[in-house]
């Protein structure tokens, strides 16, 4: 006789149960399936599976930065130190790095918080980038990836049961970390409305709704704005910024700015403006009480950083209460340290080769060409999305993503809700079975009732991007065709 | 006026405020400190801060293995390819890695579990541990090291309220992890004592023991083992592990058994056996039905495998239910990827040169090394510090710690407990100040009340770890002096 299992569905934790992240869902599962029964001669009406779900480098066909790539073989095997084919910029880097993990390795753990020097470098970078604005070291965090930090800073902010449990205020679309890790934290997610029409513009009039309405079934604790947005593509003005800003002041709601794509901003008139460069240049009556938490992790182009796979990141505190310091301190010391190649690569990032230095010349080439190719694909995929009948597309200013709208005539939406299925992913699977193209739909990010979306990268390389939207064009019309 | 913060101590998440983790703790901290006092002239009365709290690579002096470095080296700067000097099992190794990584570089998020062709080759390392039992790679998850691991399982373990909490079986003197992560998870801790008159060793009466206490307050529903034991240096028998597994499957524990030291075994006469192993040969009625997860790390010396910083590891998971494992599946999906160079490090640990391939030999020699190093060393703690009166010392059968028993007079636990402190953090302290050797006390692992104990790292090379036994034996003995 089989005993019942000790863990079974009934019995494990239900707060992980309500967890759900479409990122990685059954779509990239049965896209995963689709490549293996294909490499294994089974017939399909397409050859190749294009995943447009997440960065994948290897699609990407991208080539990561020299520079980076010559430096962590340095620190990786410090014998190449004397080989003569490796500038003199990667070597001293490397020196640098190795000294400051202790010697001649970057296999041992480092400080929790993260290694001194890296932390330094990402201080005097945060003052170049914000024109002046002070930066202490011991306010920077390095973290497994920009998602450890902002998991850590939401466990913090938990508590309350009942109607004072905290409640976080997350855009809707979102990317999903946020609402898996309140789920998991048993927190409330307060969702606020980005304004599609205007191009995913956050409206503060929509905050306040979205607070009111919350203040009266929990206590709302906290703002999380992503900028440039995940999955939107948005790019906030200086103005919404100040805004923001005075909002959370006047409500007193910790700010949480998740800046991960600071780097890939593409659009003509759109600038980044960090916010803790709009926040001291607001004055003290707001730079010395806004409690703010910053993820700048510059997950540029994909694994261009290499920061991805490397699992590196780093977030900035400021005007944290100093004993509740003191608690995140002693919370990432239970997870020893971020992993100390990431942290390496993460000094690399913000402390790039500098003009007159041996790798400077290359390394802007490498880049450049990385940032305008992206640029062009943001505008193609604007471009042919907008072409196609039933599809609109919002421009990509920034980050990675298109977030179109999509018709999804009744007769779809009927089917899919009898399969019980959400209308976008019956029509992501259906696209997925039919051209091969994975894509990840809005349902996982949120969206406003009845409207559809789903999201695409824009890194495939040029050409398979255009078979991509191609076969998208194709697919849509042929799905409003059908269910008309 | 300033206004309160939003988050403050009496505010923030009330099980963070519980978590306590002394192996990073206030005493590591001012190690810190006065390294840097030193470092800026201020006279001490010693020259050097030893650090013998945790693995640190630059005190122990020991060369990482040199094909781990270069297969690194290749996969992160894959132009080395070309460069003759590299032997051709480091570069087959390297294109493999990269093969499965995905193309050309280990920047890009990889599989949520593990690349698959690492998973492969950690189930085929663990059937050849243990002598031919099967091992299914989709069993077998990557992590970010063990502790990862570890906490991802507690958090699906874990529910109910009240008197229905989960409650988890740990030992005491434990690895801290643990209870930090019971206490964020707001679960029950039970622990049950090692017996220190026996070598540290389990006994099923004490496990009996707690358990029944347990069940009249909370449900327990895991029982965690450390083997090779942190702090304790102990190795378990087999006949111990067997009664465990009849213990769990009798009592319907889920047994999670931490083996990230099974590479370090030392002691003559003593044997690493995996649970799994044990499991397997006790037959169906065990096998088919005792849900185990295992995190076999190999931490092995400290950082000679590099896997500490590069915070790699794996775990097993064996009977666990479907529907949770699907859960599983989509927690750690969450988090997007274990460090890609880590799981690249996995794959040498599991799979290092073999015989007749050119790095073998050298592979053996620097491990052979190392090892040899480390049970020299694991003897010489013993010894030296039995010696000492007031000092009595287990046999550091395995992994790297010494955890002796001290006599503290009552005249210095009274001066403790007036200043707020723990005896063993009182004098652990004293020592740090007086001879700059820095331990961690016996209360951050636990320890029956009214014993007194420290945990020292035997990693420290030769030379130092004589200076140290010494200078330990010196200031205990000038603290009984001084209290008695
Ligand atoms: C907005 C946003 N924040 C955070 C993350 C997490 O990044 P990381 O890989 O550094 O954990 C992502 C990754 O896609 C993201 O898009
Ligand atoms: C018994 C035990 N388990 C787990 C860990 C955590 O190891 P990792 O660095 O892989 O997270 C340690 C580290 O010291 C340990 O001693």
């Amino acid at each position: 006789m089989q005993l019942l299992s000790v863990l079974t569905l009934d019995t494990m934790n239900p707060a992980v149960k309500k967890v759900e992240y479409a990122v990685r869902g059954p779509i990239v599962q049965r896209a995963v399936e689709l490549e293996r029964e294909l490499s294994e001669g089974i017939k399909k009406p397409f050859t190749e599976v294009i995943k447009a779900n997440i960065g994948d480098a290897h699609a990407m066909g991208q080539q990561p930065i020299t520079f980076f790539r010559q430096v962590l073989a340095l620190c990786s095997y410090p014998e190449l130190l004397n080989d003569s084919t490796f500038p003199e910029d990667a070597k001293s880097r490397a020196r640098r790095i190795l000294q400051s993990c202790g010697g001649n390795s970057m296999g041992s753990y480092s400080a929790s918080q993260g290694i001194d020097a890296v932390r330094q470098d990402v201080a005097r970078y945060i003052e170049r980038r914000d024109g002046g604005g002070p930066c202490d070291p011991d306010d920077v965090y390095l973290t497994t990836g920009a998602s450890d930090g902002i998991v850590t800073m939401l466990k913090l902010l938990v508590c309350g049961k009942g109607a004072t449990r905290t409640g976080v205020m997350i855009s809707i679309p979102q990317y999903p970390l946020y609402s898996a890790a309140l789920a998991e934290l048993d927190a409330v997610q307060i969702n606020y409305y980005l304004n599609e029409e205007k191009c995913w513009s956050l409206d503060i009039s929509e905050l306040q709704r979205a607070l009111d309405e919350a203040r009266r079934h929990c206590n709302p604790r906290a703002l999380c704005i992503i900028n440039p947005g995940n999955p939107t593509g948005q790019v906030q003005s200086r103005q919404c910024i100040e805004d923001v800003i005075r909002f959370a002041a006047q409500e007193r709601l910790f700010l949480m700015a998740d800046e991960v794509y600071q780097d890939n901003v593409y659009a003509d008139g759109c600038r980044f403006h960090s916010f803790k460069k709009v926040l001291f240049e607001m004055g003290p009556e707001y730079s010395d009480t806004v409690e703010l938490a910053f993820f700048p992790l510059h997950l540029q182009i994909g694994s261009l950083y290499f920061l991805c796979g490397f699992r590196g990141g780093y977030m900035e505190i400021i005007n944290m209460d100093e004993e509740v310091r003191a608690q995140l301190s002693k919370l990432v010391s239970v997870r020893l340290c971020p992993p100390v190649p990431g942290q390496a690569l993460m000094d690399l990032v913000v402390n790039p080769p500098q003009p007159g230095e041996p790798s400077h010349e290359k390394f802007i080439k490498e880049r450049t060409a990385t940032i305008s190719a992206l640029a062009e694909k943001a505008k193609l995929t604007e471009q042919v999305l907008n072409t196609v009948q039933g599809i609109s597309c919002n421009p990509v200013q920034g980050a990675m993503y298109s977030f179109p709208r999509i018709t999804i005539p009744e007769k779809a939406v009927k089917e899919a809700t009898d399969k019980g299925q959400q209308p976008d992913m019956f029509y992501c699977m259906k696209m997925l079975e039919e051209t091969g193209i994975c894509l990840v739909p809005g349902s996982g990010f949120g969206q406003r009732d009845g409207t559809y979306h789903f999201r695409m990268t824009i890194l495939p390389p040029k050409d398979k991007l255009t078979t991509l939207l191609n076969k998208v064009k194709e697919f849509h019309q042929k799905f409003l065709q059908q269910y008309s």
